[in-house]
């Protein structure tokens, strides 16, 4: 039946992008050791966080520790499509690009995953520091909008312009996202007296994202000033590492040792005529 | 130009697999017939849970009236999809497998829209239960992501071993779920005086989520024991008909008599300082 | 290494559909033009709305102001993806269509991006009306389907016949989020005092919306009455500028010049003994 000829050829060559990326990866120590050690990090994160949230009981907390827990899943579940291939591709970089012509590897699943694990850090910043809902709704769709954009910039391969037009767009909505963070949240914190934790989180959070723009730009994907995919995915690889477990590990500790204060309703709610989640 | 010519030869590979996989469904009166029956059933819910809900006025009720009518909509869009072969495709399995080096066909459209519809009976459980929002939102997520790995699951053909990895990632986010339905959420449904149905959608919900699961390891895409796709798509298909329109059915004429006690707030939210879904 | 030879040839197939979209949009002006038009005017309308939200201080105008600002900031992700080939495909179209055995420009990314950008425009409008957070979510839920199904009726060509199964399902989540829009939420804008400026809003949307699945069933991947792509296209954009940048400045100025009306709570929240998003 020559349908399903054509059906096996379409499947083969599809196929063989992912058992190729697998077995470069394989082949690269340096590559291959940026993955491996975010999947022994995540694994025992999870194990971590769901010790030193048992005893966790107010609703609040609890939502914390929720999300909290959700950020190692997620990238433990991103790291293994990247180790296995299956969310990694060959791009060939348009004219005008310093790699033009060549077939560069594309980890285009870290953009992916991180639309689900960073809303997590920002549900979980939002909630210690008890902002109103909107602001949060609001901060999270910005933060999709930043990876899908980003996914966007590492895709196109039709023309250079295109890849950096996404990138500034991405940056765009980086900048609602860095607003709130700065200025609007810090404000509600104070008010529910989490400032303190929420600072330290926040500067390590604003920090550390900034990095990420940053090595796209000079990694492979952008400019190529540094042309090794293995050392622009230890890059991604070390900021998440501090970004989501280490982050992660901060704020579940404190609200361990601190539940009382998230336990009470934040200052804003008491304060107002309407609930704070209006 | 060759370019056009090109992408000629894109668009037909890539539409081939699709053409492919509608003429083979057609041609297997087992597979098809597992599709069609759910395609069925859930137009018939659809019309049927419309007319249930006609008198549904409280704002509790039509939230899990509203959710509980999304559940045959996405189902009837999963297995359109997979009918028309849209959302089907071929997979070689990789060394190690029992069928390693033969084409499977892979149903991953299921996976894909189990993260839409999964969602609506978790959250007309947890509305039904009154539990609070950070528990309904971390249940949600974890299921999201245990769909989520599930087609990550199905879709790795670099390498058994990491198939079987995602396999255990996805179980693990199950268990996050199961953890809440049988411990946390059964409280919250006493405390709202809906207890006995929630114990029986609860039981039903539990019993037939933990088969999707038993199937994946028995069917094709696991250990393969039952090798016929026409066999692992019914096993599937039955449990959805179960986990789907009966339990909604069986939801939705509870609510429809029952409207009084989930007008009322949850007994949680009477009970605390603060509205329970702060 | 032949595995390497092999990717790259499914690389390179891959990516010359999006090399062969980009330079065909560049060459047909009428085409192009209908995407840039709708680029210049989302940039311009961020940077107005920016300006117009900068002294919205209350909690509900603000979740409005940053909904509505998040529409053309998806709108130009939108556009760009189409512009640069990334999310424009070849579609042979199935026997029986008008245009059977051609290959066929499918702007499916616009279906894509519109599950992002509608919710926007619905959670705007509902948070205007101060509607129950069950009816949101259910019409968002049903709005997700509707786009989503629309990209399967876009994407199938192994039948004419799934082709429009897919598009009176989509027409069915469609009066879903109609029958709110026209029978639910104008009650509730009448309590909430906002009831003129959401008439106004409404009908804009009601009659702007309904001109897409009209368009659909005229143009190139329905009944091909219109065999242009850039006409088809120009359809859709001409839409997109009233139902997303006009909707958005008029709901805007709106909010800045009666910032007080959403400042109070609904009456539906003050009536009831419950908060109203209980």
């Amino acid at each position: 039946m020559p349908s399903a000829i054509t059906g096996n050829v379409a499947g083969l060559v599809l196929q063989a992008t992912q058992s190729d990326a697998f077995s470069q990866i394989q082949d690269d120590v340096l590559l291959s050791s940026s993955l491996w050690v975010n999947i022994a990090l995540a694994g025992a994160s999870i194990l971590l966080f769901v010790y030193m949230g048992r005893n966790v009981t107010s609703t609040r907390a609890r939502m914390i520790w929720g999300a909290t827990l959700m950020i190692p899943l997620v990238s433990i579940s991103s790291y293994l499509g990247l180790a296995s291939g299956l969310t990694v591709g060959f791009i060939e970089m348009p004219t005008g690009h310093a790699l033009a012509g060549e077939e560069v590897m594309s980890q285009w699943g870290r953009y992916l995953t991180w639309a689900l694990s960073t809303p997590m850090i920002l549900v979980a910043l939002g909630t210690l520091a008890d902002v109103d809902r909107s602001s949060l709704l609001t901060v999270v769709a910005a933060d999709i909008g930043m990876c899908v954009t980003g996914l966007a910039a590492a895709l196109v391969t039709s023309s250079l312009a295109f890849r950096w037009l996404f990138y500034v767009v991405s940056c765009a909505f980086f900048v609602v996202v860095l607003y709130a963070l700065l200025t609007e949240w810090p404000a509600a914190a104070k008010q529910a007296g989490t400032d303190e934790i929420f600072g330290t989180l926040r500067v390590l959070t604003v920090v550390l994202w900034l990095g990420y723009p940053i090595i796209w730009a000079l990694g492979v994907e952008g400019l190529a000033l540094v042309q090794s995919v293995g050392v622009t995915s230890w890059g991604y690889s070390a900021l998440d590492v501090f970004a989501k477990y280490v982050f992660a590990f901060l704020l579940l500790r404190w609200v361990a040792a601190n539940e009382d204060t998230v336990a009470t309703p934040g200052a804003g709610a008491a304060a107002g005529a309407t609930p704070a989640d209006d």
